[in-house]
C-alpha cells in the first residue's frame, strides 16, 4: 500500500478478530521502532511484547476492559526510562564508542551534555521526554503495520501504576507509557469501523511561512 | 523503498544541500501527519512550515548555529497546545458532530470525558501530552520521508521561548515542542553521514513475554 493510503486505511480497531501477525510482519514493524530516531539517540525506553492470552486477560481490567487487548495478536507496551541516569547514559556511549570502534574520549562531549541536559531537568520531566521519544517509535509503527495491512490502536486508556506493577517494571526503572495493540479489525462488529475519518481542517492544520 | 530499508537509509542529516523538495512530495509528507492519530483524536498541535529564507537565518542562531536550518528545504516547527482548554475541547468535537453528521449530545461523553481528563492535570503537563501527539506525527514525518528518498532532521536543540517569541506562537496558545528539517542531505561534507548507524542491541530493546 502506498504511504497516504495506508495512513487513510489505518484507524484505531477497538474490536479485533484474534488472527496472529506473520513473525515476518512483526518483526517488521519491530525493527522499524527499533531504528527510530531519538533524542541525542539514547533510546529511552524499551518494548514488552506480550502475546501471552492470560497475561493480556489481566491487563484487560486496568486498561477499561478494551475488547483490544485480547482480541490483537500482539500487545505492546511501551516502557519509557523513568529517570536518564548518568549509568544509563554511559551505557548508550560505551555502546556506541565499541560499535564505532572510537575512543571514549570521543564520546565525551555528547555523554556529558547528555548529563547535564538531563541531569538539570526534574525526575518527572525526564519520563516526559523518554515517553516523547517512545511515541516516535509509536508514529512509525502505525504506519509501517499499515503499509502492511495491519491494525495498530494506540491506547492510553490504561491505569500505568496498576501496569507496572503487574509487569514489574518499577524494579526495572521503567513506566508504561503506552500500549499498541497489533493484530486485524473485526469488520462484522467494530463501531468504530465505518465512522468517518475525521482530521481538523488543513488551514488550521498548517501555516507556511513562504 | 521498502520500510526498513527506508528506516535503514535515513540519518539525521546536518549537513543539507539546499535542493527544494518537490511539492507533491511536501505535500505528502503534511498529509501523513495530517491523518496521525492522536490521543482522542484532539490534534492538539499545529505546523508551522516555514521556506522563507530570512526567516530561517533568524531561527539559526537560536538553534546552535546548525547548518540544516538553513540548508533544508523545509523547516518544520511543531508547536503544541500550551494547555487542552474546555473552548479548544469544544471545537473539535463540534467539528466532529457536524462532519458526522452527529447532533452535539452523541459526542457529549467523550467530549466530557476529555475536559475532566486534561482539566485534572497541571499546564505543564497538557502541554506534555500534546507535545507526546506531536512526536507521533514527527515519527510518521520521518519515515514517509524515507521513503520518498527525503531527509528529516529532528531537531530539539534550539531555545524555544526565543522561537516562540520569533514566530508569535505564544499569542495563540502555542510552544514549540520540535523541529524537523526535511531537505536533502549533502554527501561531501556532513560528517553524520558515514558513522555507523548504531542502536541497542534487540536484547536489550525487547523483552517478550509468550
Amino acid at each position: 500500500m502506498e504511504t497516504i493510503d495506508a495512513m487513510k486505511w489505518r484507524y484505531a480497531a477497538k474490536r479485533m478478530s484474534g488472527k496472529k501477525i506473520p513473525e515476518h510482519k512483526i518483526n517488521k514493524i519491530i525493527e522499524a521502532m527499533h531504528l527510530a530516531p531519538s533524542g541525542i539517540g539514547l533510546q529511552p525506553y524499551e518494548l514488552i511484547i506480550i502475546t501471552n492470552n492470560e497475561l493480556k486477560n489481566k491487563i484487560q481490567p486496568i486498561a477499561f476492559n478494551q475488547m483490544q487487548i485480547v482480541e490483537c495478536s500482539h500487545l505492546i507496551v511501551f516502557a519509557a526510562w523513568d529517570t536518564y541516569s548518568n549509568k544509563r547514559i554511559d551505557k548508550v556511549f560505551d555502546h556506541l564508542a565499541k560499535e564505532r570502534n572510537l575512543p571514549l574520549e570521543k564520546t565525551s562531549s555528547q555523554r556529558n551534555f547528555s548529563k547535564s541536559f538531563f541531569g538539570a531537568m526534574s525526575e518527572e520531566n525526564n519520563f516526559h521526554h523518554a515517553a516523547k521519544q517512545a511515541h516516535i517509535a509509536l508514529g512509525i509503527a502505525t504506519l509501517t503495520a499499515a503499509l502492511e495491512g495491519i491494525d495498530a490502536t494506540p491506547m492510553e486508556g490504561f491505569d500505568p501504576i496498576a501496569l507496572d506493577a503487574l509487569l514489574g517494571l518499577k524494579e526495572k526503572g521503567l513506566k508504561s507509557s503506552m500500549l499498541l495493540a497489533l493484530g486485524y479489525r473485526n469488520d462484522s462488529n467494530d463501531w468504530n469501523l465505518n465512522l468517518k475519518k475525521v482530521r481538523k481542517p488543513m488551514s488550521e492544520f498548517i501555516t507556511e511561512i513562504k
